[in-house]
C-alpha cells in the first residue's frame, strides 16, 4: 500500500472537530449538547440575500471570472470605501471563503520554510494553511491577563530573522475577542514597514464590535498600501458560512496579480454564492444592530455567570462572539471528552473547545477553553449552569 | 516594498486566460470572437438542479460537515454504484470543484520535490496545483500520430523513481479527447500496483464518450482499492462549472482521513451548490443523451472541417468536447495572438488554446492548439472557415 504524504500526516486537527467523535456518543446516551464550541451562529441571513438565490434566472450555472465577478467586486469596493478603506475594484480578489483568502495570502507572500508572526492564540486553521503552504508560523504569546493585547514591539522584533515574510493578526480576534485599538494597529504597521513585511489581516468579524468600540482596518492606516493585505469574509458578517465567499485585499499590484494565479488555477469562486453575497451586500444597518445588540446581551450574560464560579477566569472580548476561559482543571482537552462522556445534569451536557489547539507554543493554554457565544440567551444560561455543576464534580 | 514569494510567481499562467488581454483587444476593435478556447459548455444545467436551489427554504447559509452532506454524500455514492464503481458514502470527500480535489490529493499523496508522472498534453492547470503543492510533474509524452495512446510501458518505468508517488490520468483526457481502453487502464494498474504507487484519475468526463465506446473507471478494476484515487467533478457532466462542486473518491481509508484534515481546514464545500449538485443526480438519462449526441455532431463537424485544411492535423476525441490540432505553423501562441490583433473575416475572429501550456516538456506541442467543441454547430462551421482563411494567409 503506498503511503500518504507526511505533509498530509502532518496537517493538524482542529480542536474543535476532534471532538466530534465524543459528541456522538454524548448522543447515543440521549444527552442533549449545549455548543459552546462552535463558530456557526444561529442567526438568520438576510433574507434579501436568500431570495436573491431563490429567484435567480440562470440557465447556465458557469463560470465567474477567476477574481469574482465585475459587478461584485465593484459592490465590494464600495462597501470598503464606506467603512474608509480606500480600495478599487482591482485590488481585490473574490475567494471561496476566507480560508481560501488565508491559503492564497501564503502561497502569494511566503515559500517553503518562510515564517509568519502570529500572536497566539490564534485561528487554529492557520495552522492548517500554513502547513499545506509549508509555512512556519512563529506565535508570540497574548496573554488572559492582558486580556489579549498586542505583545509589546520587543516580542516581535525577537522573532523577525531574515526568513519572516509577514505579521497576520485576527481582529476582533478569534478565538479571543480581543479587538486591537487604533494605536495597536499602527504600531503594527510601524513594525511591518520598519522589517519591510507583510502585514495580513484576518477582519472577517470587523461589524461585531461592542461598547461603543470601533474597528480599525489596517488599509485605513498610511503606509499599508504596500505592505497590506485584507482577508475577509461573508461568512460571520452576514451568517453565511455555508456561502463559501471571502476575498483578499491588497493594493499592492504584485500581491494582487500573484494571487490572481492561485485563482486562476481554481478557475472561479461558487457562482450562486456570488449572487447571495452581492445581494447581502444591500442588507440594512437595522440588521447589524439587531445582530450586534443580541451578540452583545449574549456576551454580558455568558461573562458575568463564568466569572461568578469559582477558579474561573475569563477574556473580556471587545468584538467577535468568542472568549476564551480559563479553568480550575490540568487538561481541558480531558475535561471536555469528560464532559460529553461521562457527565451530564438532568440529561444536558456541554461542548466546548479545548483552547490548546488555538496555541502553537507546546503545553500553553491546556486549561483553557474557548466558548462561542452562538446560542440563544437561554440556550447560554443554562450551558453555563452545566459547566459550573461540572467543575464542582470534575477531578483530574 | 516587500516581495511575493518565488511560489507564487512560479505559477504559472493559464495557456487559456493569458490570451484574455489579446481577446480584450479584439473586442476594441470592434471584432466578433469565435471562442473555441474556453471549456464552458454552452449547454443548459439541468432543470431539475436550478429549481432546487430556487426553491430552497434555508434560513441559515450554514456551514454543511467538511467532507460535504451526508445524504449528499450517499447519493454520489449510488450515482457511482450505477456506473460498476463499488464505493460508499465513507469513501468519498465533497470538495469545491475537481480542482479542490486534485489539490487535496496532491497534498495527501505527495511532499515536497515528490514527483507525479503524467502523460502529456495534459490539463494545464495540473501545473499550478503542482506549484502549489510543491510538486514535480514528471511529463511522458503521448504523440498526435498515436491519437495520444497510452505510451508503452517502458516509457512510464525509465521515469519512476524513489521520489514518485504516483501516476496521474485524465480520463477522457482533456485537451486531447482520448478515452483510455480497459485495457489500458489494466496496464496502468499493473505498473501502479507493482512499483506501489497511487493511480490518480480525472474522471470528470466520464460521461461524454462517443461511438459506442465505454468510459472505464479505475475503480472498476480489480487491485485498486488501495492505491487508486478517483477525482471528479459536476461541472462538465451537468454543465454546472460555477457551481464548483467536485469530490475525491478512494477506497483508501488513510487516504481518505488524509484528504480529510486539508477539507477541514477549510471547513465546508458551498452549501447551495450541494444543493443543486444533490438534485442534479436525478437528472434524467434522457438528458445526456442530448448532450452527447449534441456533442458527437459537433466533434464530427469539426474534425472533418479541419481535416480538409491543408497541413492541419488533427487527434480524433473519442471522449470529452477537446481536441488537439497541429497547425503549419511555428509557434501556435503567436498564430493565436494575430488572430485576435490583426485578422478577421468581415470582422469575425477566432481565440484558441495554444497547446504548448498543455505540454510540460520544453518546446513540444508549439505547432499545435487546443480547441473546445463547445459551441453550436453553425458557430463551429463559422469559425473553422475563419481558421482556414487565416492558415492561408498567416506568415511566420
Amino acid at each position: 500500500m503506498p503511503t500518504v504524504s507526511s505533509k498530509g500526516a502532518r496537517m493538524p486537527e482542529s480542536p474543535i472537530r476532534k471532538l466530534v467523535p465524543y459528541a456522538e456518543i454524548a448522543y447515543k446516551n440521549n444527552k442533549t449538547v449545549f455548543h459552546l464550541n462552535i463558530g456557526q451562529p444561529d442567526i438568520k441571513s438576510p433574507q434579501i440575500a436568500m431570495d436573491a438565490v431563490a429567484h435567480h434566472h440562470l440557465d447556465i450555472l458557469a463560470y465567474t471570472r477567476s477574481e469574482g465577478s465585475e459587478p461584485y467586486r465593484t459592490k465590494i469596493a464600495a462597501y470598503y470605501n464606506r467603512n474608509n478603506i480606500p480600495v478599487n475594484a482591482q485590488d481585490i480578489i473574490v475567494t471561496t471563503g476566507g480560508s481560501e483568502a488565508l491559503l492564497f495570502a501564503m502561497g502569494t507572500i511566503a515559500d517553503q520554510g518562510d515564517e509568519i508572526i502570529i500572536p497566539e492564540p490564534f485561528y487554529a486553521n492557520y495552522n492548517g494553511f500554513a502547513t499545506a503552504s509549508g509555512v512556519k508560523i512563529v506565535p508570540v504569546i497574548s496573554k488572559i491577563e492582558d486580556n489579549f493585547a498586542l505583545p509589546p514591539i520587543s516580542e516581535f522584533e525577537k522573532l523577525i530573522t531574515p526568513k519572516t515574510k509577514a505579521i497576520l493578526i485576527c481582529n476582533p480576534g478569534n478565538p479571543t475577542g480581543y479587538l486591537y485599538s487604533r494605536e495597536e494597529i499602527e504600531t503594527l504597521v510601524k513594525i511591518v514597514n520598519k522589517h519591510d513585511l507583510f502585514l495580513v489581516a484576518d477582519e472577517v468579524y470587523r461589524e461585531f464590535t461592542y461598547d461603543g468600540e470601533k474597528h480599525t482596518s489596517i488599509l485605513e492606516i498610511e503606509g499599508m498600501s504596500q505592505n497590506g493585505i485584507i482577508i475577509d469574509s461573508v461568512s460571520k458578517r452576514y451568517s453565511m458560512c455555508g456561502a463559501r465567499i471571502g476575498c483578499l485585499v491588497s493594493q499592492n499590484n504584485k500581491v494582487i496579480q500573484t494571487a490572481l494565479k492561485f485563482a486562476q488555477a481554481r478557475l472561479s469562486p461558487p457562482t450562486f454564492a456570488q449572487i447571495a453575497s452581492e445581494a447581502a451586500l444591500n442588507t440594512p444597518q437595522s440588521y447589524f444592530d439587531e445582530v450586534i445588540s443580541e451578540y452583545k446581551d449574549r456576551r454580558d450574560t455568558l461573562i458575568k455567570l463564568l466569572e461568578e464560579i469559582p477558579g474561573v477566569k475569563v477574556g473580556h472580548p471587545k468584538g467577535a462572539f468568542y472568549c476564551i476561559v480559563e479553568l480550575p482543571v490540568k487538561d481541558s482537552d480531558l475535561f471536555a471528552q469528560w464532559l460529553l462522556e461521562k457527565f451530564d445534569v438532568d440529561g444536558q451536557t456541554v461542548m466546548v473547545a479545548p483552547a490548546a489547539g488555538f496555541y502553537s507554543s507546546e503545553g500553553v493554554g491546556k486549561n483553557q477553553i474557548r466558548i462561542a457565544y452562538v446560542l440563544q440567551k437561554e440556550s447560554l444560561i443554562k450551558a453555563v449552569n452545566i459547566l459550573k455543576a461540572a467543575l464542582k464534580e470534575y477531578r483530574d
